[in-house]
């Protein structure tokens, strides 16, 4: 399964006209820690390796995610493996043994919409970063991740999306540093 | 918490004793798969990572199992962590992008005995190696680790085991190779 993934820069009236539009999915607090390889420079690589902590309605969720490399000039999209963590304290311990290094933990607020069958949008508020809306969807194959993003792309444009954003929050994080 | 655990050499005089005065808890199927890190050798620092996926009674089960090196020159004791696993497959796709390689499955039929409180023994019969006697403890600290080694290698002795093994079961594999 190949996420597809389009980021841009949002405002409070972009946040509007979604909240206005489309029906909420839910509201989510996300903590997810990135972790740097022990032998591997994954911001040349481009992977990542993350633990997700997710909570929701009083529940409690975690995930181990890699990300591949971005196969797609235009998109965030990735190939991405993701297994849910019954105990990401106890797993984070294990990644440490093994010599993954723990580069930086990112808070985020996220309201999900839903815009279409398999199409979600995320209104991303990131601390120490600010308003960011998604767009995502999946693709079965490589052969319908171009007509997919140029669809996305459009519907962003008209909630008045005008900059968007291939880096991730950790890359934006790290270059302020 | 540190596992402290003795192996010895067995036959079948050694599996009768045990299965006439000990209680049965269970019988179980192992598939332990081994994995080798990308820019480490475990064999030189005595680590392991397992993927262990675990049948009985029709249950299913897989954990992950992070070994450190042996803490004691007497006995296998090790410091492990461990996290249960809901997909192992998915998982070791995961490592595999990681750069871990698996380095052999060893299947193990296992049955457990209760001892006394906390006290385990496992008669192990390994594909391609034979019987095995495994007795097992947790110890809070390393102070008591010394003394229970002790009290375990005796109650072993009593049993008719002669020979000890420190070696791991994917280590004597890995040898016979």
């Amino acid at each position: 399964m190949i996420e597809i993934e389009i980021k841009g820069y949002a405002d409070d009236k972009i946040f509007s006209r979604v909240r206005e539009n489309f029906e909420m999915i839910r509201k989510e607090y996300h903590e997810d820690t990135y972790f740097q390889h022990p032998c591997r420079d994954f911001a040349e690589t481009d992977e990542a390796l993350r633990i997700r902590v997710r909570r929701f309605n009083g529940h409690f969720e975690a995930f181990l995610t890699y990300k591949g490399p971005k196969i797609d000039s235009n998109s965030k999209t990735r190939r991405e493996i993701e297994v849910p963590l019954s105990d990401p304290d106890k797993h984070a311990e294990i990644l440490a043994r093994l010599g993954f290094r723990e580069v930086m933990t990112v808070e985020k607020v996220r309201e999900k919409y839903y815009v279409d069958k398999g199409v979600v949008i995320a209104l991303d508020e990131i601390d120490r970063l600010g308003k960011f809306i998604e767009i995502e969807a999946l693709a079965e194959s490589e052969d319908a991740v171009e007509e997919t993003v140029k669809r996305l792309k459009e519907i962003l444009e008209n909630l008045g999306v005008k900059h968007f954003e291939r880096r991730s929050y950790l890359e934006l994080l790290l270059e302020r540093r």
